[in-house]
């Protein structure tokens, strides 16, 4: 089996797995009762709460840990909708649909949302920002490394223009931790949403980093859980899991990076050897994008079909957005970078994780190649 | 250690530590991808949904996870006030704060909502209910048995009221499932909420029964996860700790309820003995109540100070919700049920569970006398 679709999950280190056995087992206590193995779930949470900030460069008062990276995302933008109704509220036409879907949901209750552009390379327009800003604005929300094309936003410069302008700022940023490091408050944001599964964790834990809890409603009410953001008891054995994929992931970044840029440049030089007709969609290698990331238009084919015969012959990997794989629709981050139908027929996304060797590529071209020869 | 808190949390069970490890180590895709490894987490989750709906008797297409009790009870609340803002909502004072406070929240939004007294005992008004009913309704929503009193709410004939008037009903049944067989098809509900942590379950999960998916909003968006309702990656893992706990309580209720009510009643007896002076807040034990939650002011003590004697003497107990553990206010429970200070001063929750004994409560009681002879 040749595994290309980690951008959609990773499956869980077996010390992550050993982390999360090991707190169900120790902690038992409900870290809101106020007996003492209350106290020691409670000690045992903020312990862990502080290595985690102190890993991503976050204050332990600013994390809220969800079930989901979508649930984070939904807990900010609602949140600064409810807290700010009148508002304008920013974000691009290529978020993840946890954004997107949002935003729509609120601009339905009357919220004033502006979808920016991106360029052919998928890099948002800076000068339409720039505009959009002179309305006063909540909220930007604008993700880091783009999930379908690996495609980076130029953040730095758009916090800095949102603080200008006097809006607050949040990133997506669930693909980055993998492949960079973040440290969160260098950045200067306000918000920002991470999802352990996207980097060895468990699926069912994703974090908000919100700097200021008061400038947000909450999302689920009833309890004075997470600075009183997020009601609900705790899931203290997957914030154990989620410190120890952020370990794992913080050790073996680099060594990882430097095999995923060399399969990518790899896989690139022997579709063109091979003479395979494509379209490397969003930026060149080593600009402006995650490298882990490729989508690409193997032109003349339907990307639909060529996936259905990779997987018959055991290579899996998705078009999209694992959250949206089930749609017949071509996807909407690519009909915001093109209107070529040959294009947008044909792409598929190529996801590299530690699994990944030059080999495996070599094998995935001689499938497209017997694919399209067939 | 004597622990008094099962209505506030459980100990997860080894079983059910053990079917969480292995499906975290064997399940390792995402259940949205579209190739055999997103197939293969599809199917265990299917069949662990048909499983658990077989147990409380719900088809599997309305059981929707969520990451707590919560959570399922702001879903259901939010989802069908966004569905039918302008329609009346219907509540009583003595629900749980994930409730009250989501209420609250619509309530700020502009919505209906009607708070139903309870009487001395904790029963619902049911005239009061009849009257409110006349109002187009869109959702009642009513705790089945009270997490600080054991209270059993006459649900049944509410829910017949509520289809008789057009109006939804929901029940929070979180205390339930541990000491009663719930059925919930049989009980014509349209929507109820669990929480796998209040019976030998893993803290991070809940579910909400949705007989029509339609009949809600989401309350988390970007995604067709759960009929389109709950957007974000399922937590598989804890669904299968969920169903180790639901066989587990199944099997052992009847021989726990036995025991529990025979702790109970040997805990009024041994105080009725010793002339300490108490009223047990709510109906008489057998009578409309859960036997394992007993509220019980001991006259003449502050129930703070009692509580932290009890601790320093390794008995654990809460005074009510742990979700509101830290607050120094009375309980909203017990307020809208009586007014007399010297009780609402001085009552604790003692919550039994399998750990408990006659024993126990012989010790309890020791302590109690001691506490107040000092």
């Amino acid at each position: 089996m040749i595994y290309l679709d980690y951008a959609g999950t990773t499956p869980p280190h077996e010390k992550v797995i050993h982390a999360i056995t090991e707190t169900l087992m120790l902690v038992p206590g409900n870290p809101s009762s106020i007996h003492p193995q209350g106290f020691a779930a409670r000690k045992v949470l903020s312990e862990l709460k502080e290595k985690i900030g102190t890993l991503i460069g976050a204050a332990k008062s600013s994390l809220v840990f969800t079930s989901s990276g979508t649930e984070a995302n939904n807990m900010i933008i609602q949140g600064a909708y409810f807290n700010q109704p009148h508002l304008r509220f920013i974000t691009t036409k290529t978020e993840h649909h946890s954004v997107l879907k949002t935003f729509e949901h609120i601009e339905s209750l009357g919220a004033d949302v502006v979808y920016l552009d991106v360029d052919a390379e998928g890099l948002v327009d800076l000068n339409a920002y720039q505009e959009a800003l002179k309305t006063q604005t909540a909220l930007v929300s604008v993700l880091y490394a783009n999930n379908e094309t690996g495609v980076i936003q130029p953040i730095e410069t758009m916090i800095t223009m949102a603080h200008q302008a006097g809006a607050k700022f949040h990133s997506d940023m669930v693909q980055m931790w993998m492949h960079q490091p973040v440290h969160i408050e260098s950045l200067n944001l306000d918000y920002a949403t991470m999802s352990a599964h996207k980097f060895s964790g468990p699926k069912g834990i994703g974090l908000a980093y919100i700097q200021d809890a008061t400038s947000l409603k909450p999302h689920t009410y009833g309890g004075r859980q997470e600075n009183n953001l997020r009601a609900g008891t705790e899931n203290i054995p997957y914030v154990a899991g989620f410190l120890m994929a952020l370990e794992i992931s913080q050790q073996k970044r680099a060594s990882q990076k430097t095999k995923v840029n060399a399969c990518a440049a790899h896989l690139l030089r022997r579709l063109d050897e091979e003479e395979i007709a494509y379209t490397l969609n969003g930026p060149n290698l080593d600009h402006h994008r995650l490298n882990a990331i490729l989508n690409l238009s193997i032109l003349g084919t339907d990307a639909q079909d060529l996936r259905y015969y990779l997987n018959q012959n055991e290579v899996y990997l998705s078009l999209g957005s694992a959250c949206d794989a089930q749609s017949v629709l071509p996807s909407h981050v690519l009909t915001a970078m093109m209107s070529d139908p040959a294009r947008l027929e044909s792409a598929i996304r190529i996801s590299l994780g530690t699994s990944s060797t030059p080999q495996k590529m070599d094998r995935l071209v001689e499938l497209i190649k017997a694919y399209i020869n067939q």
